[in-house]
């Protein structure tokens, strides 16, 4: 299939400026740019008024909490997780994975982001894949991996139902990898994704570095997000989480570490050295009060950023836009200065970025031909955008989720005049609601 | 005329929770809410699916400004002032003002704010009036006033139009004020705006405090925006800003300062022992760098609170639902606390804080019998909320301007099914567009 996206203004990265230029597209790639109006074999798709830029990268979510979104506002870190977002997540079952799974997929899409590093709950992980297939969205994906309690004794330990031992949540990962890993055409992919240190045991760990080798698969995981947490990782493993996890072996360029706001000097050598990813959570970090990751210094230490809204929960939206926007100001706030993280700085990380941290820079992250067709649509003529021209800085400081039209991934458009192709989401929404009643109804606080 | 807003959920105020009632008007104000599903003699407004809440107060923005959406991203303070927005600013004409205005004013009516503090420039003032007044926008409105350079040397000096003798300044204020306070059946109201203390003689200053009290018209200013600036106050005037301001009979309930990054234990005891109001602009800050300002601690001092954008180059937006969530994200993480500046005290910040500051409280700022009609509608049906149902918290984290469909001042609607009444945005922008071209090509730099 072949189709000309014409008639609007299109801007190919964020080093380039908006310009008006039509796009080839051959089945899910980018054939060509071309100022003809017409182009034989090519069907013409209408985008006049529209700005066209690649697709964002959500490099860090957690689809299965989209359900719990405002469960826990205004409430204390350790309380947050213990009393609600733990238990809640683990009160769910198949169908409240899923519909979680398209709510928050459902929110990406029409937010302008093609491609997203999804961390699902222990238990069915499947259910969100089949989501993401159905959507249309581009993901890397994982069930989260727990196989050990060293969290703080405030925190009474973990539900019932997230603990496995370390051969099954490795048996049940392999498994999903082997259904998922390259699925869709290649749109799906499988990565091994431990919580993080304290609930993992050192077994399992290395154990991941090998299959990480052996499959070439991502290991995503936290680290580093609050003070308290990464202290109490150096007491119980004797070093610092980054040093701990390069001792082990996983320091590479296919481990992406979430959060990364409590780091030092030495960290950041170690993880610009061997080439580790980190994906921020600027809005998370500020809802939980964790802190502000150091970003420019780990942009100016050479290492590869990328954006991500966490869970809704701790967010509450999933929108790239406010990411960043507030991944910029957060900079400029946090070291005094205006100039700090510029925009066309920051909107590559929330492009390109997330696509090197997920390995895909060869096909995603920037419009160019040969790359995938994965692009959004959005419509400028905004109150808060008056009177400015369309620009990378107009879409960091006034940009957001509403403007978005249109998103097409792998050449084929997934939401259209702002409606999603494959969900009715007035039916989603009220699906929701009632599998949020349930999951309530299961809910056993503590 | 009577109405009676029906089928809508409404939430009254921030202490509040969304209700199934109507709302009945009489002419500008609230009669009653009921149960009833009709009211002999009240026309019926179907709101079927929406939520209505009072109008935000937008306590501080430069409606002058919003031509120069975008002039000055990602630039330092100094720059941006003296290379930007003052020559910007200082190549208005009475058009592009005008224009401006309209840009401004119908930006806050689509995102819900039903009233406005508005500074504006040194002359032209009258043009923003009439954009107000056309409009159906609530404000207190005045030019801005500046009689002395007492700005660091690196500024190099105030444009030459916006230097006025004391007299002049004067002159002009009092003649706007004659002209407009209490205009549009109450609905603008005038207030005297000296820029700071460095752009204002002292004499100027002591002349304001009987001219306030004479008129009862407010004193809106800025004040401790900065770190450096507030040093540079102290080193010319020989004290802190707000101890200067105290010693010359300023500080009083008619005091609004705009900011109040920069205070110490003893200027919160001074602006809380005065009862002097303070808006603060949380994005504006940190786009400039400029640093959070201590609301949990203003607040716990007993100081009246209220939010502002600022203008559209140090923000970029003119939306309170922003202003907000990061007022209220921005104390968590700078606090280290989660539980900080929680949702019901932002949203009352928002709304009630900024009444009183105006003196407007009697009026409006909540919805309530015997208060103006002054409310917005939300589509709550968004896909950054679901599947919250409606709630003050979910309008803070999850809200943005784009929700509101309609918004009524003095019990008429001033936009409605997101259409303004007085003005076609389309032909507005492309008004804007032109004046802003116009307003470039007499801007000279430096």
């Amino acid at each position: 299939m072949r189709q000309l996206l014409k008639n609007a203004l299109v801007l190919r990265d964020a080093r380039g400026a908006p310009t008006a230029e039509n796009i080839m597209i051959d089945d899910d790639r980018i054939a060509g740019f071309t100022l003809a109006d017409s182009v034989p074999g090519y069907a013409p798709v209408d985008l006049s008024g529209r700005l066209v830029i690649p697709g964002f990268v959500q490099a860090h979510v957690h689809f299965c909490q989209a359900l719990l979104r405002g469960a826990a506002d205004d409430m204390a870190l350790l309380d947050w997780l213990r009393t609600r977002v733990w238990p809640l997540e683990a009160a769910h079952d198949e169908e409240s994975v899923y519909l979680s799974a398209l709510l928050a997929g459902t929110e990406l899409l029409a937010g302008g982001a093609t491609c997203a590093c999804v961390m699902e709950s222990v238990r069915y992980a499947d259910a969100a894949a089949r989501a993401i297939d159905e959507l249309g969205l581009r993901a890397v994906f994982g069930k989260v991996m727990m196989d050990h309690t060293d969290t703080p004794p405030e925190l009474g330990g973990l539900p019932d139902s997230f603990i496995e031992t370390t051969r099954q949540t490795l048996d049940e990962s392999l498994r999903l990898l082997k259904k998922w890993h390259g699925a869709a055409a290649g749109r799906i992919s499988y990565a091994f994704m431990p919580r993080g240190v304290l609930t993992t045991s050192e077994d399992l760990l290395l154990e991941l570095r090998k299959l990480s080798d052996e499959y070439g698969a991502l290991v995503h995981t936290h680290a580093c997000e609050t003070w308290p947490e990464s202290r109490l990782v150096e007491r119980r493993r004797g070093q610092t989480e980054i040093k701990y996890l390069r001792r082990l072996g996983l320091a590479n360029e296919r481990l992406l570490l979430a959060h990364c706001v409590c780091v030092d000097d030495e960290d950041i050598h170690i993880l610009s050295k061997h080439r580790v990813n980190v994906v921020s959570c600027p809005l998370a970090n500020l809802k939980l009060a964790s802190g502000i990751a150091p970003l420019e210094k780990l942009a100016d230490a050479g290492i590869t950023l990328s954006l991500g809204s966490d869970g809704p929960p701790c967010n509450n939206t999933l929108d790239m836009f406010t990411e960043m926007r507030f991944a910029s100001l957060l900079q400029k706030g946090a070291l005094g200065q205006p100039t700090a993280m510029p925009a066309p700085q920051v909107f590559e990380i929330a492009t390109l970025g997330g696509a090197k941290a997920l390995g895909l820079d060869g096909d995603i992250g920037s419009l160019a031909v040969g790359k995938k067709a994965d692009l959004a649509a959005l419509d400028w003529q905004q109150p808060q955008t008056a009177p400015q021209k369309p620009c990378v800085a107009g879409l960091v400081y006034s940009g957001g989720a509403h403007m978005v039209t249109d998103t097409m991934v792998d050449g084929r458009f997934v939401y259209r005049h702002k409606k999603h192709v494959a969900v009715d989401t007035a039916v989603l929404r009220r699906q929701a609601e009632v599998a949020l009643e349930r999951l309530t109804r299961r809910f056993s606080p503590g």
